[in-house]
């Protein structure tokens, strides 16, 4: 069983083997090293999985968590995402990070610098307890590290109410794109102000208000989350 | 044609229909509030473009720009979206705002303060010199409001490297998640802290790092943009 992996000996090559679904054709921005895949996806909080239904495509955000090589998607059983994909869908799944808006001095090499990954698979409903209750422990560890053994899990009533889809990683890419605007020597001289604006996303100041109930304190693992000093957090 | 729309006299009506496609099924997060759906549109930089080839779903991230009821793309004429997508085929367009963790005692309750928006359509190639320019002019000002009169606009040879896609905006729905978390009664005891912890995009401060040639001034509506003084914006 995947999760039960802990080594890499019996992993798959460094990376991923080019197919006709994930090859890129703009090969300068194009990797398909399998570290740089991982690395995005688990920074990315949120994935966009499309599936097709009666031919229409379709693409939702979703949460997802990975333990080595399998994504791992949750959701209420009725949702018509989650009766597809439990019946053995292919998918797609792509997460992007938003690095900086690249202004160059013309139009047309506006660009941005991002980090984005694409997985094409097919997905399958989880049925191993032990793999689902993985599955979601990933899910909720890829959100806030430490959160899994802190918050009460899940009983059975509401693992019945959980579905749980596992897509195997073995068709996947990246593009990266960083660096400045590169523009044509003809316009190097335009009074064009050209450079990268940055885009950061971080997290705020946690919130207890509108909260039921007597709240406990801010735990160590969320203030590192939100990188604040234990006193600031508990405001 | 729509980019010379100005009056919202001949717009459809303040709400998209519910279709089949766009129907969301937590009807408590629904919305179908065409001002909504635009408004998630027009604040997210990034959005997720599903479609089918050969039967396999794929998404990719993209930028976009709207104009009215139409939201508009653009890319290589060799790329395979695009050569996809100007044979006029069905598409569908996501684009998701993250605005919070929701931290519930229990794992089960732990959720996302999102706005989401779907938008299910047929894909047109812009043909038309005046809206293939607008559409392009909708992206760059998308991104940076002031851009477009300031950088040098795209020459012949550059519009002949660039493919417009048109998406009549017809079928649409938006999901949105706000407040604290709703823990079961049975947890509020738990000594599990409970409540938000915002996620913020936000821009940084504009860099020059790398860029060939001498470098004008941050105009103001980057400057604006950024949020920054003029004085710090330049250093």
């Amino acid at each position: 069983m995947a999760v039960a992996r802990s080594g890499r000996d019996d992993a798959p090559g460094a990376t991923f083997e080019v197919t006709a679904r994930t090859e890129i054709r703009r090969a300068e921005r194009a990797s398909y090293d399998r570290e740089l895949v991982y690395a995005i996806l688990d920074e990315a909080l949120v994935s966009h999985v499309a599936f097709v239904l009666d031919g229409t495509p379709f693409v939702v955000p979703m949460l997802h968590g990975r333990i080595d090589d399998t994504l791992y998607l949750h959701g209420l059983p009725a949702t018509r995402l989650i009766r597809h994909l439990r019946g053995g869908a292919d998918v797609c799944v792509e997460a992007t990070l938003l690095d900086g808006l690249v202004m160059a001095r013309s139009s047309f090499h506006h660009s941005m610098n991002y980090r984005s990954v694409v997985v094409v698979g097919r997905a399958h409903l989880v049925r191993d307890p032990a793999e689902k209750l993985a599955g979601l422990r990933a899910i909720v560890e890829h959100v806030a590290p430490g959160r899994w053994d802190d918050a009460r899990r899940p009983n059975r009533p509401e693992l019945r109410q959980t579905h749980v889809i596992g897509i195997p990683v073995q068709e996947a890419s990246a593009k990266v794109r960083t660096g400045p605007p590169v523009d044509d020597p003809m316009d190097l001289d335009l009074p064009v102000w050209a450079g990268v604006i940055p885009v950061e996303t971080r997290l705020g100041r946690p919130s207890v208000a509108g909260v039921d109930g007597a709240s406990a304190d801010l735990p160590g693992y969320l203030a590192d989350l939100v990188e604040l000093e234990p006193a600031a957090a508990n405001d």
